[in-house]
């Protein structure tokens, strides 16, 4: 298939880039050619000035519309802001894939979900795909099916076991999120593109980092995350929810952000002039204190929200207003071009909060090299053969196989299928778009489990049943598993959870593995038959049904592992591949969220409420399968030293020996890890490196992630250096009011899972340092989750009801 | 239409007929005819016992599944148990229909969902449906195309105002929910046909109880319905969870009942030999003892979920024999076919067990003329020519007209749309399977909102726009709506919920008006033009916003209406009809779930848990609109007396004087009613006649509905008298222990709700006297509503986890 797209493409690029020409503004005889947003020799924020400066009200409110229809009179495009790519260029109102499967742009490449990439633990991976989702974005932006700003990543924390879109996210660890992004922004973005097409001083898209913030509900038992007002703590909002975002605005300056549906402590995040302004702009230094190209869009509808269910502002024209004076420039949805004319009229908004929103979206244009010529851009002259080429499909394919956990195996795996019949069943088997997860495009092949083993043994060899469903019990699918099973000398279950039970606007209800597998699974293991079990699906199940079956001899986890899924899973199965997976979320017991409202934002456990805390380093109880959790088929030995071996610091020297602009990101210390494959097979390592020790304020945590990092390919016998680096901030804790603070005592560092692989000790001594002074919100609005949730037990209700369970009259 | 479908009909009847002959076993030439179950002189139980007496012990197994293979060897053909006929023959296993829609058996009369029935209070109509519906199946039947018992009515009480299922209902009232089975199974089973089709000695069909007992949760909150054990009191048992069944069983004899996926105070409903034999066979007297052809299936795959998830099994076996041996006849699944044989050799269940239950089966079919040659039976006969008949089709729009409810009137209603351009808005606009809501079949024609006003108006008078959708806030639909709006003089908005939002498996989240429809409501409202909002769905919404907008004329709520829903709604809207049903569920305020677990059970308030009690009788806060409330186009006043006209009763002598069976059943009193219409329009009037006062145990319940009974076209100024009857049952409460008392005290009748029309005080002297002793479980089951939901809050899991959210082992 590689050699004949080779062969299509030359055709390719040059069609693409005669479409092309009218998805750009004509600033060479257009009416716009004059005005100096077409001067390349000046800077950004001059060039969207002078294009802000020619154009009328009405046409600024246009501009402020996610399908903006441009302004035909200046010959300046219209343009769809709105394109996704979670995981490979994606379906969205501003991507097209054409419909003829051997037509040019007719898919792209199909990565695993971020859940699956994130179990990697491989920055270099994540920014190596993400190189190659924003050179296929380019080459559809080129043919004209696709814009050049992406919505994408999902960066929110996976705080809940529930979330229908945990899935879309890499994990539920801050530090983790923080890495990932970092590296996958720089993949998006262009910065030091290594795939020969550098861009230069050109942007190579415009990533978006959302949902800003707090946003982690769909719908839990009637909240919804239209409505849903979080209520966080500053301290877990600076420790928990925004390191993400910190690092994709300070460090990874990413060209946008989106705010979310939710609110945050009273206020519905796109109105929130705080968290716009004073936290992301001013004190995340975005912008450099420059209008000069970095917007925030609204999320669909997300502004209608803010007066209808939120309730916020007291009319629609209010709601439009406030969000555009907090920081939104840009309407997913209708309120900005439905009612920010009349909110200009009766003067709640200006000239000049119009111009900046529009300033900031073309200013993003201008950097992406949108009123600039073609052949000054190697960005532009990507085609057809820049798609889904032969290493594209190889890091699709490894992605998946990198992301796969194992979690049980009783010295099954791998299995010799040589000269074996195999059942493959279960709903999972036969995956196609399932694979994908959400947020998909078309692939150029989705090879499923099922498709896999046929390849591998012929069809006569395989056995196939789906079966028994996700959702309610089966009536009819029992005979197919006999007739399979008897058939067979060894038995694949390929089940879970999918996008039928986990999703956009979709929480889960429960952890436990869903309708009735685990009575297909029981009995099936009671034929004494080599069985294994593979869980799919992005949110955790409590397996420990699985684990404690003496006839399952083997559970691997692979999440959603994209268009090569089922080969890559087959190729560990057989130990082709060796599993070097962790887990990038805590596999809760299915009990766990009968004590956890979803509502409840808070981290930290509270006996008082009979609440266990949240994530590894919170829950108070025992885990079915603990984050970073993940098994291997050799074994491993590891020595943990600091360099300059050191083991007592001193807290005003680090701070004042310190030249980073930011004090957290100041280097602590690097540490090398030198791993020794012990055992017999070749295997990739993540090696994670925590932090454990009762420093700062009370309570502690258990442990912290604060590096992590994997070597490949290590063979028999053989020993490799991971080199670990430690900041300040890796050392720091997050006092009450949310400021940064570096404390004196005893440190840890563990490698590696409880009880760990190897430990070092040392201490911090002198005062306690601020890294970070966080900015006081203008009113108070620390909350209190358990004023919000009385009795563990809360419903907001829907549409006309607030949080309080009052009913809101209606305009 | 009417006239083709007269025309085709003489040659499908000779059709049918050809074709049901292999439907039915050969009592003539075939290896049965000289087997006694042929013999048509004998009793039902002396003909299924001879057919049982030449069974194999494999054979008898599988008789009890409702896929049921027949017996080929004995010419016993194969049979399909599960037919589905809810309201008008429906799609399922048993129930084919043709898909060419030209030719016969392509479609059935498609009537209201039984909660628009329900709320009629008309049970001449429901009984003159349910005659139709079985007509209809009959033919069917005769043509090959159905089975002949049918799994319905679904008579669970609708008590929690999120119950998906809860449209398949007449309402939350057992006193209404008794009445109205007895008229529908009447009409199902054959008693008294009023169609000419007189069935003589036979059955007319098998109607189907379900779901016995205490079933109405679908999913909520990680709690699902195949695991869900329901905490209930013996005196709310009794009095709420029972009546509808104890009438089912004892009073109409219903030819079958289903036991339900849920257990009740931790015995899974179809492995309870309590509930299944000492309830429901001996103390209801179900079968006068004996085994003649009355049966009980499980629902589908509940005795699966005996096993897993209830884990109230030990193995797979001995969860099929418990079922068996509780009184379940018959499996809607996969467990009998699986684990029967093994239970057998196992000594679990033995050849009397399986006996008793294929003679309970096939007695059934003894009774509806299975054996039994064809031209005996008049229901034999029935064709083509009897389904949809122009008398069905307006019985089909009689009781969509009869059940919609007026809520909010402003003068606006009736509407004069001559010469007016009309705005048709809303998801329910042009609804088409909408209408019928679940458990549907083909129908002839679904006239939807839209194409009623197009074909009085013309399609240039009406424009149109759905959206805005249930779920999501709409991005995309403005436009739509305001080019609709601006074009109109007048607005109707057609919305609220529909099979997306409530249905089989999916309980609600929010009783508030669902996605933006508020939002979109108010705004159209601003415009001031005449506004009418017909609210569709089953599960009522808190509708108070559009009560309170001066800008919305007027609220009609109209359920699911069936296949003439858009004209029966249309011709209440101008007048050609007046609006005269009543609210057969209380419309909850929606900040009322927030204090109310789904799973508590419990019926009466109690302000130590914050629990304000469920169903007119019980709740102690406002209702937005009450049961029983609906306006009229016109105003009544009425007069209420006792015939006899006695004030004071003895209470031994009102047992004493009675000759019935059952003493709950004994005459009390008839009540004539004079209403009167004191206004110009012609209409309906539905008496509901409520009891109030404090007599027996506290806490008292704030009103009951005693009697009720509709009046037709009571024209203006004239006087009509509707009888309501009461038996002392009526008047009596139920104990702690579940026994139905007459206790003495002062008693009120209140004809309407409150403050009621008509009033009427009389008391009962003398010592209280039981009615019906309860008969008390073997165990202590009466359950404690708040040990099992602890503080408000209660999430059972799925799967493998218990109530008392423990991980159970996994066999």
């Amino acid at each position: 298939m590689a050699r004949s797209i080779l062969l299509l493409s030359s055709l390719a690029v040059l069609s693409s880039t005669i479409l092309a020409a009218s998805n750009f503004p004509d600033c060479t005889s257009g009416p716009l050619a004059n005005n100096s947003v077409c001067d390349t020799s000046l800077d950004t924020l001059s060039r969207a000035k002078a294009l802000v400066s020619i154009l009328t009200t009405a046409e600024k409110i246009n501009a402020t519309i996610s399908s903006s229809p441009g302004v035909p009179r200046l010959g300046l495009p219209a343009y769809e802001w709105w394109s996704e790519g979670l995981h490979g260029v994606a379906k969205s109102p501003g991507v097209t894939f054409n419909s003829d499967s051997d037509s040019n742009f007719s898919y792209a490449t199909s990565f695993p979900q971020p859940i699956t990439l994130g179990a990697t633990f491989d920055d270099e991976l994540v920014y190596a795909v993400a190189s190659v989702v924003s050179t296929e974005a380019r080459a559809f932006s080129n043919a004209g099916q696709a814009g050049l700003d992406f919505w994408t990543p999902n960066i929110n924390p996976f705080r809940d076991p529930r979330w229908g879109r945990g899935q879309e996210t890499p994990g539920e660890d801050p530090i983790h999120l923080s890495n990932y992004v970092k590296s996958l922004i720089a993949g998006l973005e262009g910065a030091g593109d290594v795939d020969g097409s550098e861009g230069g001083k050109y942007k190579k898209l415009v990533a978006t980092c959302k949902h800003f913030a707090g946003y982690d509900i769909e719908s839990w038992n009637g909240n919804y995350r239209y409505q849903f007002d979080a209520s966080i703590s500053m301290q877990d909002m600076v420790e928990y929810y925004l390191p993400s975002f910190q690092t994709c605005a300070r460090d990874a300056k990413v060209g946008a952000f989106m705010c979310s549906y939710n609110a945050v402590n009273g206020v519905p995040t796109c109105a929130d002039s705080w968290l716009l302004n004073d936290v992301l702009r001013d004190h995340w230094n975005w912008t450099g204190g420059n209008d000069d190209g970095f917007w925030v869009t609204s999320d669909c509808d997300a502004i209608q929200n803010v007066f209808f269910p939120h309730r916020w502002a007291p009319t629609r024209e209010a709601a439009a207003a406030a969000a555009l004076r907090a920081g939104t420039d840009l309407n997913c949805g209708t309120y900005y071009s439905r009612h920010l004319q009349s909110a200009y009229d009766q003067s709640l908004v200006d000239e000049a909060d119009l111009d900046t929103a529009v300033m900031r979206l073309y200013g993003s244009l201008v950097k992406l090299g949108y009123f600039d010529s073609t052949d000054s851009q190697p960005y532009r002259s990507l085609g057809w053969d820049s798609v889904n080429t032969p290493r594209a499909q190889q890091l699709a394919y490894t992605a998946a196989v990198e992301g796969a956990v194992l979690l049980k195996n009783n010295n099954t795996l791998p299995l010799n299928l040589e000269g074996k019949t195999v059942a493959v069943l279960g709903d999972w088997a036969a995956a196609t778009t399932q694979m994908q997860g959400n947020y998909y495009g078309q692939a150029p092949y989705l090879h499923s489990p099922l498709y896999a083993v046929q390849q591998l043994l012929g069809n006569d060899s395989v056995f196939y049943s789906a079966g028994p469903g996700f959702g309610d019990p089966t009536t009819n699918d029992w005979d197919a598993i006999w007739e399979a099973t008897d058939s067979a000398d060894i038995v694949l279950y390929f089940g879970g959870v999918d996008g039928s039970v986990e999703s956009e606007g979709s929480d889960r209800t429960s952890i436990a593995w869903t309708g009735m597998q685990l009575d297909v699974i029981g009995e099936i293991a009671l034929l004494g038959k080599p069985m294994v079990v593979v869980q799919m699906g992005g949110g955790q199940l409590d397996s420990s049904p699985i684990v404690n079956n003496p006839g399952i001899g083997a559970l691997l986890w692979a999440g959603y592992p994209g268009q090569d899924g089922g080969f890559a899973i087959l190729d560990i199965l057989t130990g082709k591949q060796a599993p070097a997976g962790r887990l990038p979320i805590t596999q809760y017991p299915a009990a766990y969220i009968a004590s956890v409202p979803m509502t409840d934002m808070a981290l930290r456990p509270d006996t008082s409420r009979g609440f266990p805390g949240r994530t590894y380093r919170w829950f108070d109880g025992d885990p079915v399968f603990a984050f970073g959790f993940g098994l291997h088929y050799t074994s491993f030995t590891a020595d943990l030293s600091l360099a300059g071996s050191a083991s007592s610091f001193n807290i005003s020297s680090l701070t004042s020996d310190c030249t980073e602009e930011y004090l957290d990101l100041c280097p602590f210390a690097s540490v090398p890890v030198s791993v020794t494959n012990t055992g017999d097979a070749t295997s990739d390592y993540s090696a994670l490196l925590f932090l454990k020790g009762q420093f700062g304020p009370e309570p502690y945590p258990l442990k912290t992630l604060v590096s992590y990092g994997r070597a490949h390919n290590i063979t028999s016998l053989t020993t490799t250096e991971i080199t670990l680096n430690l900041t300040l901030g890796s050392l720091s804790r997050v006092d009450e009011s949310g400021n940064r603070v570096l404390y004196p005592g005893s440190y840890s560092l563990v490698l590696d899972v409880d009880p760990g692989l190897a430990r070092l000790d040392f201490t911090l001594t002198g005062e306690a340092a601020i890294l970070d002074n966080w900015p006081a919100s203008p009113v108070d609005r620390v909350g209190s989750p358990s004023d919000e949730v009385p009795e563990g037990y809360f419903v907001g209700g829907y549409g006309s009801v607030n949080n309080a369970g009052d009913q809101l009259p209606l305009d």
